[in-house]
């Protein structure tokens, strides 16, 4: 079912978009440091962003990867490309208070003639780019003159390719499996770290054809008073007759993440609860529908924001955001908001998770999918009973 | 056996020891976004890290937390302190290339009376600081004196109140539980990502009286030949007959951690990883018995080098870190390093992750224990047979 390992031929497609966009941006460089940019334009791939790292690309000649050399060494084992001369910063440099790995990085991109005069970029909201990091390359190499790359590589990964989809598809795959998981795992007394327990297994685990990858985030519940706070993880506390909670996780394949969230009431749920959802799932396939090449997201919200003032309801924060590649803390790709200002056009192939959130006061509801863009509206990669899911209590 | 929430007092304690250090360091206030200092201050605890977030502590008066709304609707839900008044960014400032929500936060701060002249400390390795906060507080409250704040509350961390030692014993125990489960799950023709799902069910659950949190990293399996790299994730490749793996792990609790790595040969090892298993885990013996108070991670790393040397290796990276919380991507606090170089004077509950992990070329070998230090030498929190474990193929 998998279709392999990604090409050298995308990856150097995929280096020429970013290439174009750099021109654009009248850019003679770019220092890439979120992992998933670095994944999507190397392939390298291992749990060593917590100490500094990047991949610089220069306009023209081959891009640089530069890591602690502990990581260094095995490069070659997940990069498809530039892991022949990767920079190795030595084990000394780690934690310390007066010196920098990047400033050894700055020095040996000088020796290689990267430090000439010109427009660079860095990700001034990566997570693992760190502000010692820019300092230290700022301080290192006076000649770059440094600017905000405004998420260029990240807006390179919008629109996914015939490889990308098949990889969220398997992701999607994992993730319905894993929330089958979940809502067969909840029962009365059964603690909330046991029912995590059972969704990590099966993300990992995943379903025959589709192997699982580690997700980006943990799952969440949110649990009976706390369903109206999202981001909680887990407690022990025991899951009781006649309450509700919401789930949020994500199946993930190479990397690539389809998010899924469902609301489970186990026990009838209460009147407002009901309601709510009715009005939720409505709103939510209004949304799909809309989905398609051409709209743009505020005509997405439009849809949605149609259906629950019928019922008297507002939704502040966003609808969705795109999805694709994802490392720890987050598996959005920081671009396209589904919200009322974005006028982004939508083209086919570009992913969504399409997040039904409502947490009122003590009490909240979420069902959510992850799509492609379709010239039919929104293609689910993710497959869940689409409603307030009741179990006999 | 859990000994219940972290109480306020010993919150007040814990500020007033960051308080003196700023004195010391001349600081007016200090600008706190690593979630790990941010949880040791206020209790605070949710997967929210993704977005900006600080606390943001004067010399005096209350510390103030910043957060998505989204968010700070449910801080009370874990913050034991501060969250009374956190200050909310609205929805519309995520992701915006033209706007940031700390320029938010820095007016919020202004309208409070915090935009005063002074020298104001960063974290500039903390890895959820992103550049472009590092540059909104810089140009919305130009009043500041930014400086690094060379990792000021990682170091107040450093030696452990009874109440977190409590906490790193119950993770020791969860630890030891997953290292028994990833044991009795190897077996021939077993993917890896089926052990990482029996890993990953094993940590979430617990053991009796020890519930799991969730670890700041995933399961590792360094196997075959790519035992060579640290910081590999799984893939779905099979467990084969006479074969090799080095486990990486961690047990949480309350987000307290302690790591723990096991090397498994499936039939009998080979002549060089029994060799090098053997001279590994007597230099390992040799490191913990010098871990008591008054020595310094240089005495120790003296003591396993001696022992390596005999045996004609060295390990050129170092020998361990100190621990405590966690958040991903690490569960490391970034301060001491037990290397050649690092005279701390050790003291009495301090903690660290004592990792011995030999990556030679094609094969390799892990033994790793968490450690209090005591008056008698290591104190060991992690309980698993401390050599190469064997099972027959």
């Amino acid at each position: 079912m998998s279709a392999g390992a990604v090409s050298p031929a995308e990856l150097d497609a995929r280096l020429e978009r970013v290439r174009g966009r750099m021109r654009d941006a009248e850019l003679t460089g770019l220092v890439v440091a979120d992992p998933a940019n670095i994944y999507y334009l190397s392939g390298y791939n291992a749990w060593s962003f917590y100490t500094p790292q990047i991949l610089f690309v220069p306009l023209e000649g081959a891009p640089v990867l530069a890591m602690r050399e502990m990581d260094a060494l095995g490069a070659h084992r997940t990069a498809v490309r530039y892991a022949e001369d990767v920079l190795g910063y030595p084990e000394r440099l780690v934690h310390r208070p007066d010196d920098h790995p990047m400033a050894w990085v700055a020095e040996q991109l000088r020796e290689r003639g990267h430090a000439t005069p010109g427009r660079v970029g860095f990700e001034g909201d990566a997570h693992f780019f760190a502000v010692r990091s820019f300092l230290a390359l700022r301080d290192g190499i006076p000649e770059w003159d440094l600017v905000e790359s405004r998420e260029l590589v990240n807006w390179v990964r919008l629109v996914k390719s015939d490889w990308e989809i098949a990889q969220m598809r398997l992701a999607g795959r994992v993730a319905s499996g894993a929330m089958r998981a979940a809502i067969d795992a909840i029962e009365e007394g059964r603690p909330l770290n046991e029912l995590a327990a059972e969704v990590m297994a099966a993300q990992a685990r995943g379903v025959e054809g589709a192997d699982g990858d580690y997700p980006a985030i943990v799952p969440m519940f949110l649990y009976g008073d706390g369903a109206d706070t999202p981001h909680l993880t887990w407690t022990a506390e025991k899951f009781a007759a006649n309450s509700a909670a919401s789930i949020e996780l994500a199946g993930a394949h190479r990397r690539y993440h389809a998010p899924l969230a469902r609301s489970v009431s186990l026990g009838a749920p209460s009147r407002d609860l009901d309601r709510l959802a009715g009005a939720t799932v409505e709103g939510l396939n209004a949304a799909l529908a809309e989905l398609r090449p051409g709209n743009t997201p505020a005509d997405v919200t439009a849809a949605w924001d149609a259906v629950l003032a019928r019922y008297g309801l507002e939704k502040k924060s966003r609808l969705g955001y795109s999805i694709g590649i994802g490392y720890p803390p987050d598996w959005g790709e920081r671009t396209v908001s589904i919200r009322r200002d974005d006028t982004t056009e939508l083209q086919e192939n570009m992913t969504f998770h399409v997040i039904a959130g409502m947490w009122m006061t003590g009490y909240g509801f979420e069902v959510s999918e992850s799509i492609r863009v379709a010239p039919g509206g929104a293609d689910v990669l993710t497959d869940a009973p689409r409603k307030l899911i009741v179990k006999e209590s």
